[in-house]
């Protein structure tokens, strides 16, 4: 935890009592006393500092100061495959540390059906997993997450509505000749959203539909990567590449 | 398993038989028959193919062809103060799939000692992992893995003969401004060393010794990462950066 997620709705006049894991890990991992200051971002808003006022074994009593909106970053939205729940749970987390705004998990033919039963996809159950990578990255931004039980409604349905604002829309496969870099414009600036599809791959027929939906295929290269190393590889490259492009007309 | 890893030795007359979990896999979860064609990885040297000459419950024989040396990639090579076992057992095996040559662990300030205990360290229990990356990404070079239980003997006496050939040697560090595309010259084609360090990063004396050794620091920015998302995400970045270097004379 490298930072305090609050919500608006738990600060009073700048001042915020916790009895959670949060008061938990103040008292028992930080060992703060009062006067010691703490970092606390507020959920889907900015960064500040905590003051400790007073600390007991009820509660912890925190008063704010400080507060910065933090300037918002290029939108990275990710459609994924639905993968096996033990690895879906280190994919929310580790997404959420690299900074995804929206994450789709949908249905694909190489899926396996009993994935969709997973007691994960429950919002109770995955919430968590989604602070705890606000808490190591120090962000604020809650992820939404949807889940898309049919490919075809999805990608011929929705996807037309929710991505309006996506300009760059690309999926890694294994045919395209085209690298990552050149699929993201130079001086572009609109919100990506990337798709992933599961082991083995999207099929024939889910390729076809997402370049009808206006996504450009990319190449990885020569290697193949399992779905959680692919997705971190993805969201860092795409992060340089567009910290890149920001600095000059041409990487191509 | 992308591809079967088979050893040199293993080969009479461009014959080979199996007879291990690699029979198994190709028996229980491929279902080859005869004439059927596999990928197959000599460890350390070329790709090919492999021609299912018999099945059987004792063994599968292969006549293999097609062998080619694959390129070698620009070399990067890394320092990791050692993890937790069983994150270092996932980092392993996700290193190797990205690529790296050799692989230091080292001690540090904030490297638990119970760390040095685990079992994961005896070659016979981390060399499976290594394979498992060699068979996911299908590429053949086995890294080299050594470990160094005490740091300043290691960065003052080894590093400097092992590092001979990293002319970019680079660690990130929070109070860094350059970034990584920064740290990693236009037009450089020499090896890379990257080190990173345990949770809650290296310690001033560390840092200072890495920069005394001909270490550049790089930030990685505000977000703060986990070691395994990290080193994922460092080593798709490299690539990137060093695929960009190659077709351009520079970026900055």
């Amino acid at each position: 935890m490298n930072i305090i997620i609050i919500e608006q709705n738990e600060i009073t006049n700048d001042v915020i009592r916790l009895s959670d894991r949060r008061a938990d890990h103040v008292r028992d991992v930080l060992h703060s006393s009062p006067g010691d200051t703490l970092k606390i971002g507020i959920l889907n808003g900015p960064t500040g500092v905590g003051t400790v006022e007073s600390i007991n074994h009820q509660y912890i009593q925190l008063r704010l100061a400080q507060l910065k909106e933090t300037p918002p970053a290029r939108q990275i939205d990710l459609i994924l495959a639905l993968p096996r729940p033990i690895m879906l749970k280190r994919i929310l987390t580790q997404a959420v540390t690299l900074g995804v705004d929206r994450i789709y998990l949908i249905n694909a033919n190489r899926v396996e059906k009993s994935f969709f039963q997973t007691a994960l996809l429950a919002k109770e159950n995955y919430l968590p997993l989604l602070i705890q990578g606000l808490e190591q990255a120090m962000i604020t931004r809650m992820p939404e997450v949807s889940i898309h039980k049919r490919f075809r409604p999805f990608i011929e349905d929705i996807l037309p509505i929710v991505s309006k604002n996506n300009s760059i829309k690309i999926t890694a496969h294994p045919e395209a000749r085209l690298k990552l870099h050149e699929v993201i414009p130079s001086r572009s600036e609109g919100n990506i959203l990337l798709a992933v599809g599961p082991e083995g791959g999207w099929n024939d027929f889910e390729i076809e539909k997402f370049k009808q939906a206006g996504f450009q295929i990319f190449t990885m290269g020569p290697r193949i990567l399992k779905v959680d190393t692919a997705i971190i590889a993805l969201l860092s490259q795409i992060d340089i590449i567009s910290d890149l492009r920001m600095k000059q007309t041409t990487l191509d």
